[in-house]
Order: structure tokens, then C-alpha cells, then sequence
């Protein structure tokens, strides 16, 4: 079965959309964060705790898999499900995205991306339809469609014929898609340049897709205005019947102004990733919870937060982990920021649900401190 | 209240005996195995998985708590249980044995030893009285005296002197010894000399401890024949009525040979340790996860155990997570291996009560490939 999208309600006064994604592994509400589980295990946490933080989906990447464990072992166990033992919904990325950030050098023809294994150094020929058939034997919910992710600070001539060869991509990826139980999302690209979005949406819409993902927001160098114009100008020209997914943001403030313009689906490493370096999400910002101050402060990192670390240990506790070293520290932020993300997905479904949308974001910037 | 032991019922063969424990954080049954959570945490495990692999009682290290986060901060979040909490009984050592393992150069004098930060270098002096006002503060529920660890090839002359003085500071310690609601045991030493360990015995029994420690077996260069010669040299002198704790020892087979010789409680790092290096324990004998002829074996690291991670995940996956460095695969084994020793005690226990104790050890050594 392919995965259904379900427009429950529109709020009033925004773009933002409260709806359901029905999966074989169940269906979540959206908009969603999505845990991303990179080797297949969402970083320091195990499957039960990925479900009791409420993710409603995770994410697991293709490049790494393919090249550890590779995807035919992956394969016979059954899926990416069951070796991991995992059976909520599954999205699986291209591997475009980490082609073009973690290996290199790299030379880009029309058949595909040649790379280093950023492992051992072998050299590797990503394609399009390679990817696809990756994906297949992974055998996630969802797949994305193998896309060439330009710098930010491509020109425009360079950023027309990439996307340009995007499409041509997208088209030999879909043709030999072959899971039946998988979904397969297209990508539109275009940086922050409004004809090329138009142009890169409305031809990958044509190729009639059962998702329609944003990419080329989540570079280092990208700025937040460029992220909100690329969505903006994208947004209009994708079905309203058809999941929107905006990859690799996770910034709260991010998730807001994403949310506003109509996306439905966000995955980021950035709340395990800063976790592991002893920083929070709260109501009010980061901390970090290596600071001293926080030696002999025994209250929650956040006060009324339901999550395992919330409930049950202290700021001083987490501390005296991180700086003793004990991965149980990484682990119960992990756990925190993940549910932080998660929760504030939920306020925002209710939000809409209520049409008060923009109330709840005002609301959230009033404490928020936003990353500079 | 002091901790109750209560002899239930004394194998027919053997020295080894069934009873339980009882504690202001509950009663556990022995013989038991301890997890150790130095650092009060049991490396990568959460409290709740301590709770699940069914540990009757854990042991912290004196030694490292009072070097970081430091015993006032412990005891304003309430004591040990509240820092890190657990609700179950807590046993922690006096730091005697790190005094001589990790800190160096160390000098030992009648007040005490003077030995440097293995942390930061500072010079620190840590005696009998300290160690004790230390675990006070701490608030675990059983203690130990504060001896002196000499290495297994000290000589009869220097280990006689030793005890005399481990002797002079036991009885320092339980001088100030004021925690009510905590127990204090004594420690005999003595290495593999009959006589010294019947003198340490006797001598530290006449304190009437409320359990007793049988140390200095546990050194790397330390001889299992030693080692089984020190229980069989110490146990005759303990009351029946007191429980009888082997000190850093946690080899499956050196579980079979203490509890045969009458010890009702042991510890050791080893679980964790072998765990964080992709070993597990199975009733064969210890295996590496790591090894490529896991790679496609998709059965659990031990078909019938009961743990999480025999229960959900398969050694392909688990050796995947190991190769690829997430720190899953660790905590899996170490729930593994610590549930693995938790129910050979379990097994003991059962057999114990039925006195087949000698039966289901000749069973286990049937298949079980011990350390060379």
C-alpha cells in the first residue's frame, strides 16, 4: 500500500495544515519532526524510546546504509524494520544529500555522482537509479527521489541546469521504482530563486509523485530568509492533497515559520547532534548543561515536560553525566530535545486545529531566544 | 534501619547457601550479582533497565564520586538513590581499591593514603575516618571499611604488616561511622596465607561488622587458585548469620566457585567492560559481536534469555551498531551480559534451594569455555 494523505483542517489565518499520513506502519498526525536515525538507530536511543517519545515517524539514510551495513544484508532481515526492530513509519533519504556534504571529491555527470567512500575511500558511482533501488531493498514507507544538492551560493545559470538534470533524475528513479509498499517523494530544488522553484515544482509535480519534498534549505551557509523564500516559492505550486516535506531543518523557530507556509514533515540531526554536546532545547532556549551553574540545580531541564529525562532527573544529575563522560548524559538529552521538538509539533497541530495558529507562534517568540 | 540477612536454607552438598537481604530500599535475594555504576550510573544503562535485568542491589565507587560530582552535592540532592534515581539498595566501596589502582605515585602511612587526582592531578589524602564520613554523605545503604589493597605478590612480612594496619583502620572507621540508616561491613585481607586470612577474619569479625568483605582477589596478576584459596581461608571465620560479599569478581565460573565456598554477594566492572568492547557472555562461553561471521545472523546473542536485547534485536544488527560506533550496541550488550550474570544466580539460587547446586554447576561447565 502507498501512503495516504488526509487534509483535516486549514488554519484561518496562515498556510498551516493540520493533517494524517496513513503508512503500512501506521499513521501520524502531521506536521511531524521526525527523529533521524542515520545508521539505522535514532543516536544513543533505543526503539521503545523512540515510541515513547511520540515520533510519529523517523528517518534513516540511504548512503550510510548502503555502505554499512549495505543494503542486502539490511535485506534479509526482513527490512529496515525489522533490523532494526522498528515497525512505526520509515523515510528513507537519497543519498544525495550526504554525496555532496560528506564525500568528496566528487564529479558530477549526467549518469550520476562519483564520489569516495568517506569510510574507506573507495571510489563509488551514485545514480538516480541506483538510489531507487537502494531504497527499494531498504524498504521504507517513504523514499525520495536522487537530487543534486547545490551550494547555496550556486549562480543561477549553474542552479537552472542542476535542476534541470534533477528532473531528469527524478524521472529515471521513478522508473524503476519497484517496491509496491513504498512511497516515493519528488524534490524540488531552485535555491532561493522564485522562477527556478516555480519551474522545478511545477515540472516535478507533473511526474505526479505521491510527496513532494523542499531540499537545498539546510546547507550551512543558507540563510534563514533564503529557507522561508524557498519555501514560499515552491509551496504554491504542490497539490494540496500531497504531503510537503522540508528536509533537514529542525531549528524550533524554523519549524514555526516551515509549518506557517504549509509543510508538513521536518527531520534534522540537530537535536540529537546537540544533545550530544550537552545543550538542551527549553521554552526559553538553549542551555548548556555543562555549565557550571547547573552543578547543584535540582530541578528538570524543563519544568512540565513528559519526557523519561524530564521526569525522573536533574539538571545537576545530567551535568555530573556529561562531564563524567557517561553516555546515559547524552542519551537522556537525546531524549529531551527529541520529545521537545515533538511537543511543540503537538501545540501546533492543536493550534491549528483551533486556527490559532499565529497565537502560538507569538506566544513561543516571546521566550524564545532565537539563533542568531 | 541496618540491613537484615536471613539464612534460608544451606545447600546439602555445599558451602553454598540461599538467603536474602534486607534493606531500607527493599530486599533482595542471595546470592547476588551486582552491577557496578561508578559514576552512579551503570555505564549506558538507565534506571529503569537496572530495574529490568532484575539487579537486587548496585555498588557505586566512593572514590570517583567524592573526586566528581563530590559527596555535598550527592547529599544535597538527597543522597545517591535521589542523585540518580534509583530506589533500590545501593552498596558503595570505600575507594581503598581505586586508592591503589588508578592513582598514582600513592603513599601509605598509619593516617592514611596520600595519592594524586587521577583526574587532575591535585595531591589528595583519603583515610579511614574520610572514606566512611564520604559514604555517610552519600547515604548507600551498606558501606565498607577502608583497607588496604596490597598486590597479590606482596610477601607474608608486608602482608601481615598490611592488615594489622587495615585492622587499626577499620576500627577508625566504624568509630565514625553515624549514618543510621546505613550498614558498615568489615573487609578481610591476607592474600593466599592461610593464617593471615584466618588472623584478618577473625580480628575484623570481633568489630561486629554487619557484613563481611573479602578483598585482594580481584588484582589482574591474581591467581584463580589464590583467589579460591582466600574464600576457602576467610569463610569458616564469618558468622553464618552475616552476609558475605567477594570483592571485583564477576567471571561466570568465579561466580559457580565463590557461591560453593558460601559468598553471597559479588561485583565486578567486567559485564560493562567486555560489553563497551562488543563481547557478550552465552552459555558457551564469551563471543565478539564484532566478528564478521555475525554479519548475516539473524538470531538473538542468546536464544532464551529473557533481556531486551535478546528479546528484540539480532547480532547482525548489534554487530552493525558496533562497527558503526553507536553507542546502542554497547548498552545492549551490557544489558545482556549483566542479565546474563543475573540469572546464572537466579539458576544458583533455584538449585541451591533443591540441593543441586553441584549438579547445575558440572551442567554449566558442560558447555562453558572458560578464561584461559
Amino acid at each position: 500500500m502507498k501512503i495516504k494523505y488526509t487534509l483535516i483542517h486549514q488554519d484561518k489565518k496562515t498556510k498551516a495544515r493540520y493533517g494524517t499520513l496513513a503508512t503500512n506502519y501506521g499513521t501520524f498526525e502531521t506536521p511531524m519532526f521526525m527523529p533521524v536515525g542515520t545508521q539505522a538507530t535514532v543516536k544513543t536511543l533505543d526503539t521503545d524510546e523512540v515510541k515513547e517519545i511520540k515520533a510519529g515517524v523517523i528517518l534513516a539514510n540511504t548512503y550510510h546504509l548502503w555502505l554499512r551495513p549495505g543494503e542486502d544484508i539490511v535485506s534479509k532481515a526482513g527490512g529496515l524494520h525489522k533490523f532494526m526492530n522498528y515497525d512505526g513509519p520509515i523515510l528513507t533519504d537519497s543519498g544525495g544529500f550526504q554525496v555532496f556534504s560528506l564525500a568528496s571529491p566528487k564529479d558530477i555527470s549526467e549518469e550520476g555522482v562519483t564520489f569516495k567512500n568517506h569510510l574507506n575511500g573507495d571510489k563509488l558511482l551514485l545514480t538516480p537509479e541506483k538510489s531507487i533501488m537502494i531504497q527499494n531493498k531498504l524498504d521504507s514507507d517513504i523514499a525520495m527521489s536522487f537530487d543534486e544538492c547545490p551550494p547555496a551560493s550556486a549562480n543561477y545559470e549553474y542552479m537552472k541546469k542542476s535542476i534541470e538534470r534533477t528532473l531528469r533524475w527524478a524521472k529515471r528513479g521513478k522508473k524503476v521504482h519497484s517496491n509496491e509498499n513504498q512511497s516515493l517523494f519528488g524534490i524540488i530544488q531552485g535555491g532561493a530563486y522564485e522562477d527556478l522553484r516555480k519551474y522545478s515544482a511545477t515540472e516535478t509535480v507533473k511526474m505526479d509523485f505521491d510527496g513532494y519534498s523542499i531540499g537545498g534549505v539546510a546547507n550551512d551557509n543558507e540563510s534563514k530568509e533564503d529557507m522561508y523564500l524557498a519555501i514560499d516559492y515552491s509551496i504554491p505550486y504542490i497539490p494540496s492533497d500531497k504531503p510537503r516535506y522540508l528536509m533537514g531543518v529542525g531549528e524550533p523557530e524554523d519549524l514555526f515559520e516551515g509549518v506557517e507556509r504549509g509543510i508538513d514533515m521536518f527531520d534534522c540531526v540537530l537535536p540529537t547532534r546537540l544533545a550530544r554536546h550537552g545543550h538542551a532545547f527549553t521554552k526559553n532556549g538553549k542551555i548548556n548543561l555543562r555549565n557550571a551553574k547547573y552543578k547543584e540545580d535540582f530541578t528538570p531541564v524543563e519544568e512540565g515536560c513528559d519526557c523519561k529525562c524530564c521526569q525522573h532527573y536533574t539538571k545537576a544529575y545530567i551535568r555530573h553525566l556529561l562531564v563524567a563522560d557517561e553516555t546515559l548524559g547524552q542519551r537522556l538529552l537525546s531524549i529531551h530535545n527529541l520529545r521537545f521538538l515533538i511537543r511543540l509539533m503537538e501545540e501546533m497541530r492543536i493550534a491549528i486545529k483551533e486556527d490559532r495558529f499565529t497565537e502560538l507562534k507569538e506566544e513561543f517568540y516571546k521566550n524564545y531566544q532565537k539563533r542568531k
